[in-house]
């Protein structure tokens, strides 16, 4: 068993903010990052497989169609978009890095298993001092 | 002479867009930063001071006088904010890294030269590909 | 199950030296790190928290919680601060990185988990080519 | 149980290309890294070992003794070399990040355990977007 | 006048080798860096371009045609390429960081003038240790 | 004319501290900086040469030689020692990074122009937040 990671990157707005909360209450519980006019973050998003080396390549997964699948299913979503408005697998949920990691987690799975892979772990990072894990429930 | 730089971080919102423009033609010029409803950015800023070193000190600037000059002119009013919406320096104003660097060397400039001291230049990065330099007209 | 993890920072000074071997014997085990009058290093804190998301917020801890424990705690006590002098919870001990993330470890267990959090890690970096890394005994 | 990882580098050519395929075959599996003239890349290759912390020293296992290890087993036989050409453990074997990394891992862990410690994991970037991690069989 | 800077990278395969030397010659001036069966780089590649701000767009250049003019110059001449064996503008010439930075601002510089803008200067990195800028002759 | 820089790297401690000052008026200039039994630092030192490149080898400088000169004059004398106690070069000078990067400066000027090459530029990196550049008096 082996693992591969690929890194992506998108630059998207966002906010913390419940509608059911007043402005109050969501300044309170998120501070700045409930801004109503939103902020945003380059982030960045590590993706990793893992599996048998195929004695044939060499490779895992051909990292070409990796890049494809994360492309397609999230990375064109986000890209220069607001993650609370824009992004369909986000509608109806806070746009906190967690719950962002396991819904990017949750839309790559089903593809990379679909390539004879396992998807071991999602990364996502908001800025250089903060960063999320997930390995799937 | 010697040049001494502080770097200060800011997470913001922004789209490039002309009001005056429609969507296509917005889209047309500005491509994917267009999107109507924000995305955003870490950005990193760099802020070059130069001038003679203060044989007592040994200091061109005291770093902590620099860092609230950047803080209080600066990056308080950028962080966690929309650059297009809430920044009264950048009001009327295109959001691009170009006018923000010169408008952030603007902001600078004055309170840098009540210590003594000369702005040399600002830097701005807007993601790990691309920045701006501005030295001042 | 999801992981957090906040980056501090901290600039201390040190060395690896045992009072009760000669200088010859420091010098041998502990080379250049022995310097009787210390060397320093800007080390990365990386602390990681585990936990279920809360549903309300979308949070496994609030960050800014996170991090007025570990400034209160660590980052307080080492920054410009001498690791063998100075640290309260260093005392008596070695001042290797590898003890250091144990102790540092030790420091922020209880106060995370006060938090309804888990501590999973602590990575500590002391240059750009070595870092530890504990889970706990 | 404490991990301790240390980073080296090295600067090598490589191409992906089987001897018994067609260069066009070459060319529709591996892309262009199957270029007959070779290309390269700046290589970070990072060793993680694991074990207790001997009381005397607070180390691990010596990074000075580590950093040999990797130098004369791995580094010196790969850097300024080609993967595929120059490198007796890698004769016969394709050039991916994954094989590289397994049999850095070979190469490493009879060293490393001969100093009473144990070799966790080897993780080996080919860039900045792409990085492999294996943990042994 | 106002600088902005594109980065690009290209993983190339180079040797220092003067075929009217002596491999014996070559080593003892270029060292390892001689190694018949070539080595490798990820090289960065930073183009500054200066000139005005369009006070329609903010820009002083639109980085998408920035990029477009790097690409089909430069990087995909070089990228997953052998310098001295591939690349048409690096024919007959000494695969150093320095020369190939020069030629480099030469094949860059007539596209960019074409856009009404002015390379500033080229800046090329070859390791984390060492880089190149260039500014014409 | 090209520029080539070489990047070393050295861990040291220091204090910035006045003798002929009680402690409290350093506290109040220094700040934390001041700590009497010292903090220190990773520093990243950038050496930039300039000159024309060499027809024969298509270098400005031989890095190997560059590097032996740096590692000499400057980071033996630096790495794993006390700026203010242990530097030969720094004895009765304030350790700001200001002075530090002038005074490296001073001694690697006559060696680099013995080998025909000009020193154009030192930049001392303090943190990741703080730089200092100077390219002569």
């Amino acid at each position: 068993m082996i693992y591969i990671t690929r890194r992506e990157r998108f630059n998207s707005a966002h906010k913390l903010f419940r509608e059911d909360w007043s402005d109050e209450q969501n300044l309170e519980v998120f501070g700045k990052c409930s801004n109503p006019n939103w902020h945003g973050h380059n982030y960045e998003l590590y993706v990793t497989v893992k599996g048998e080396v195929n004695p044939k390549t060499g490779f895992v997964i051909d990292l070409k169609e990796l890049k494809r699948i994360i492309t397609s299913q999230v990375t064109d979503k986000l890209d220069h978009k607001n993650v609370n408005l824009d992004v369909d697998f986000m509608a109806g949920k806070m746009a906190s890095t967690e719950v962002l990691a396991m819904e990017i987690y949750n839309q790559l799975k089903p593809h990379i298993e679909a390539c004879g892979a396992q998807l071991d772990k999602i990364k996502l990072c908001e800025t250089e001092n903060n960063f999320v894990e997930y390995y799937g429930s």
